[in-house]
């Protein structure tokens, strides 16, 4: 696939990434019976939570501060919360979206902390941080058990997809393998493995 | 009003914003009968927490970095708030302080992301964070339910005055209107906003 | 003692503190029988996070991102309390080797803030947050009172040491005294407040 193709697909699995973590803010806001403000709070907080400490730590510009479509998704998720009933979203469906999110914020994480110059053992730490400090801070706000203490394999899928990224973007340089396929491989890897855990309730 | 009028006294009412907020966080260690250490921490993270988070995601220098008054400020809010008996400060006198600071917050936060060249929606969200994350780091600290989490006219207060700063000023910008009026109509919007939430008990 | 001996030795105080903090996060989640993911996680999160406070705060590239050993450092503590049990880290050995960590976090805090030209007092709370908020995300985000809200002498004594660090820095500038008995100073009655604390119990 070439840069033409690859570009627009990444930003739209960006987009679909942050609306998807977004709804998970808004329906701890919604199942709590707040108001669309505090929705619309914790839409943005659990969808641009983890990429702005990511760009904090890395010294990047924060990228919801440059982008102005990123806020505007979150509060339309927000929106879309609120108009619908909590229990049309129960069920599995939002989980293995929300697995979605957080195999590609691992995989986009490490990469743009590579991308900065950071080494290897910190820039995986970044993707994990990317998929999954948002959550943390929707929990912890909300006054809720976070995620990171529960016995899921919720922070090993982000952390899985993250090191094969940066071991793979290690290796692609030396053998000349498009960065593409080792995006790809850490993403299936993560999301297959979260898939696993919500599928078999593996811990 | 001239800039000459104007600034000091927006000086005086940032400095007098930062004063109310630290003593809402000191009185909560006081309440629980802490240390006086532990009331300025608590002074110091309510009274400039939210301002720094907007300073970081705009990539500003963080403000009681280099002036060299606003932590002094905190630290004697904690000193008063540690000599003076907790219940000379129950009442809605201090609900109604903090009502002026969360406006007065609103507005500044929004004014400065614009002049950092953020666009309309982030800018906006930058004033709701400065008048209401250093409230929500006390609670979280505290172990206390955040205001984010009651239904209560907070949130929204801050909504109002910031969308209003970000609106008034494109349009200002435009038809030539002082920025100060702008800033008058946001400030007095939020306020008037949540002082009704308080005197009605709105939610 | 000249600097070619002094530098190596800050250094390995620098890697053992940061060690020491580690360990007290991946002991928090080995005592709810955590996954290792979680572990290192915690490890990372108490043992960098003051630090990263400072950093972001006093607009230093954040230490972690540079140095490519901390996250190491932080992980290998993480895999060690993951291969030990639980209770051969009880006893007041590592409150001990925490009061070593907090007390040398504050005086190289504040000197690292004053190095970047902050004035005084941010500066000595500099010391007080490198030293205090790894602990107190640590216990946020693991639901557990924080050590903040607790009586007894903990950010008191990362104060003491921060202050007479900031205020040895400027009569040492005066005086000529070199600023390396300013820092043994500051470490030495840090450390002595919070150990007679553990060791007399104080509050």
């Amino acid at each position: 696939m070439n840069e033409t193709v690859l570009t627009p697909i990444l930003d739209l699995l960006d987009f679909a990434g942050i609306a998807v973590f977004a709804l998970s803010g808004a329906l701890v806001a919604a199942r709590e019976r707040q108001t669309f403000v505090t929705m619309g709070f914790f839409a943005l907080v659990t969808g641009v939570g983890g990429g702005t400490v990511r760009d904090l730590l890395i010294d990047a510009p924060v990228f919801w501060m440059t982008d102005p479509w990123v806020a505007v998704i979150c509060l339309a998720t927000a929106l879309i919360a609120w108009f619908t009933p909590v229990r049309m979203w129960d069920g599995k469906l939002l989980d293995y979206a929300d697995a979605v999110g957080l195999a590609a914020y691992a995989v986009l994480g490490s990469a743009k902390a590579i991308a900065y110059g950071i080494p290897p053992v910190p820039a995986a730490l970044m993707g994990i941080i990317t998929g999954c400090v948002g959550g943390v801070i929707r929990d912890v706000v909300a006054g809720r058990p976070s995620i990171i203490m529960q016995p899921e394999l919720y922070v090993t899928a982000a952390a899985l997809g993250a090191s094969l990224t940066v071991v793979g973007m290690q290796l692609s340089a030396l053998l000349g393998v498009p960065d593409a396929y080792v995006w790809g491989t850490g993403f299936v890897a993560g999301f297959a493995l979260r898939a696993a855990a919500i599928r078999f309730e593996l811990g």
